[in-house]
């Protein structure tokens, strides 16, 4: 079976560039993903100089995320299970949201609505796409 | 309530240093958990030189259990919901485990009994307590 992340649709690119893209993910609101563009399964299949540049992405997102969007908690997250193609989540997260204190991929313990604005989103797609 | 992470009691440290200390994680054979010293909830309460440091090491310890236990696959983590002290887990995974495709804090699918040896399990200690 092809690898959807080697063949994407309809995934919502804020930027990238050689190694990876970063797309905003719709299931929560300022939900990021970061996807490699190689195939690859782990983070050390990655040199070292490559990781080094993902996770300075992961950090620069988390700290955009937590400064628009202003959530409870960040989840970190590069699981691959299901596709075994390098990502890695980065989940704003809410005391009454649907899973918490459970992760995303717990079931879930109530319904919440996200008070995310357009003006946050916009925000921080903006300053994602910015150079650090 | 204290921070069981601030006060740990029975954690088998495998090495430490004035950022994290490294434990081994009795759940799953070659589970390994980076915690952070600072009781600090997210990566970007690091420094980015702080932070690159505790990567590389997620980097180095991935590297250590795939060439010491083989899983199939290697999920990474750092959620924090339950206990926002920041620790990060580095987990072996099999495609016939307990939970798998789905990730260790979902509902389990089946038994499993790893295989994994005190051999492996020596050999993994003993490559993390290395300098790099």
């Amino acid at each position: 079976m092809a690898c959807p992340l080697c063949t994407p649709k309809n995934e919502k690119v804020i930027k990238s560039n050689n190694l990876f893209r970063v797309i905003l993910v719709d299931e929560i609101p300022g939900f990021v993903r970061i996807i490699l563009n190689k195939h690859i399964a782990e983070f050390s299949d990655l040199s070292l100089d490559e990781y080094t540049e993902v996770m300075k992405e992961v950090y620069r997102i988390e700290k955009i995320i937590r400064e628009t969007i202003k959530p409870d908690k960040i989840n970190v997250a590069s699981l691959g299970n299901y596709v075994p193609h390098l990502h890695i989540h980065i989940i704003p997260r809410y005391k009454d949201d649907m899973w918490f204190p459970d992760s995303i991929w717990s079931e879930t313990h109530r319904s919440y609505k996200y008070e995310t604005t357009n003006e946050q989103l916009n925000e921080l797609i903006k300053r994602i796409k910015e150079e650090k």
